[in-house]
């Protein structure tokens, strides 16, 4: 066991590069700024996702721009030189944030949540500090920043989000906070987590710089079922064909229209799943930083001829038990 | 206003045949046995839905296999020499019902519901009435019955359900209640419902006899939008494009595998989808019976020429508002 241990952490400074030599992304999913500092000692090559709720959560009131530009500008410095996913603001009716009036929805998993949320008159002042804080950030120069929407489900809303983006930049140059426009040097991508984002990925790819997957909610609404209820465990066992195939056409899409596209949801750091993505031809893998080296240690040790075959077995798969068998 | 209304009237002994005769099935969704018979007189060739959930809510007690053999009998004898497709129970956590304990769920429209509580063991028992009772209404011969099971995810589902018939059928066989199989002259299909069973339709295919497909819980889990929450009604128009596309790679898909294909949700009643629906090869449109005539005087004014040219319009737009547009 120990022995096992000692070569996992030899890993830390090797790349997750096929013997073939394909190279995959390694980034962290983090949820707080102070997350930033050990996940690049683990060996991040990046940040993947980026949560910004925790400075909306548990408090009274919305936080403010310099608040904001504090915590993105700690985690830009500690990523220094490399590229950050930050998803912008993600919540909705379940959550009770005391300074938005949210009301209450009997689906709230299905209601106005992510970017709906932050598009929605009510709420949009609180979207536009979020926006403003980023852009400042983005001007310190030191990380690449990518910004990402979630819940997206077609161009109309992916549009609506990069107009809101472009008017901040405006506004924010006009004020003169801003001394040169910080657009042209950012990305601005979108989570694919809704079924309809899966179906129209050609579209998006117009106007999406990249995608990532977010396989929880994805799971949960191709599935139409709470991932949280534990009732239907049987439904959220780790790998649903009809949620491999959704991951299949997304990523193959995205590779053949190339667009650069990564995965963040909980898949992404499970070494079981890590051989199908490459097969696939997945970019980027972000993960807890926990995971970084059991998933490098599939990578390094798969040929992509061995994975490409492995995704035809898999999409052949009638079941989750029998995928189970074949990424075991 | 008057004339076209004679028009209309002159078309409920008429076949939905197209100019260059192709013949679409027209079917009624009913909720009692009383809507029965004024289905037939506004002209429907069977029944498409009949939905059952009329017999499980607003009582105190669950309806009797008697009870449920008396209610279905009156429909199939309706229509006889017909084809009727009974849904079985379709509820959920959102509902009360005094008699079933269902426990209290986040999100119901994603809880356990449909097929998943028909099998899940406490409410087992409930099922097995309905079942009884539909197979010894079967023993009528009647009509033509075809069972439909709702909120199919995959094929483990769906093949639980067809061995939980058969158990039933075996046990009847057993009490001397069925004096023959009547399960060779029944067809067991499912409702098309959830994302994961559209991706999954040619496994699905092995083990259905046929499939409707419900568009209004469709687009809710496409869209990952609750269709009751008013805040969504911009994602809630009537087209949008990821639930055409869902709906083309059904119909075409069940089509190449030469499986029947029906449509049961809203869009199957409105006029604006029904070239559309055409041009896709669907066997039959099943719709509240005041729908009828407005969608056969589109079927019987476009040619299949027509349609088709019009699918690869619609599936090629990128809005709801411009799939709108394409079908005023
Ligand atoms: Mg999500
Ligand atoms: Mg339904």
């Amino acid at each position: 066991y120990r022995q096992q241990q000692e070569q996992l952490q030899e890993l830390r400074g090797l790349a997750a590069t096929t013997p073939d030599g394909t190279t995959l992304e390694i980034a962290a999913n983090i949820g707080r700024p102070r997350d930033a500092q050990p996940a690049v000692a683990a060996g991040a090559g990046g940040v993947g996702l980026f949560r910004t709720e925790f400075l909306f959560l548990d408090r009274e009131t919305a936080p403010s721009e310099e608040e904001q530009v504090e915590a993105y500008s700690t985690v830009l410095q500690e990523f220094a030189g490399k590229t950050v996913i930050v998803r912008t603001l993600d919540i909705g009716g379940d959550k009770s944030v005391p300074y938005l009036s949210l009301p209450r929805e009997d689906n709230p998993f299905l209601g106005v949540r992510g970017i709906r949320l932050c598009l929605a008159p009510p709420y949009q002042h609180i979207f536009r500090t979020q926006v403003r804080a980023l852009l400042l950030a983005a001007q310190l120069n030191v990380a690449s920043l990518w910004i990402m929407f979630p819940m997206i489900c077609d161009l109309r809303e992916l549009r609506q989000a990069k107009s809101f983006i472009a008017e901040t930049e405006a506004q924010l140059l006009q004020e003169g906070k801003l001394t040169a426009p910080v657009l042209p040097g950012l990305r601005l991508g979108i989570m694919l987590e809704t079924p309809a984002s899966a179906w129209l990925i050609d579209q998006l790819a117009k106007e999406a710089d990249f995608f990532s997957i977010g396989t929880n909610d994805l799971a949960q609404y191709t599935l139409a079922s709470d991932r949280m209820n534990a009732n239907l465990a049987e439904l959220h066992r780790p790998f649903h064909p009809a949620v491999m195939r959704t991951i299949a056409h997304i990523i193959q899409t995205a590779r053949k229209l190339q667009r650069w596209i990564g995965m963040c949801g909980e898949m992404a750091g499970n070494p079981r799943a890590s051989a199908f993505l490459l097969g696939l031809g997945i970019n980027e893998l972000s993960m807890e930083a926990g995971s970084f080296n059991a998933v490098k240690q599939v990578i390094r040790n798969t040929t992509t001829a061995q994975a490409r075959e492995l995704v035809e077995r898999v999409l052949a798969a009638e079941s989750s038990a029998e995928i189970e068998e074949m990424l075991s």
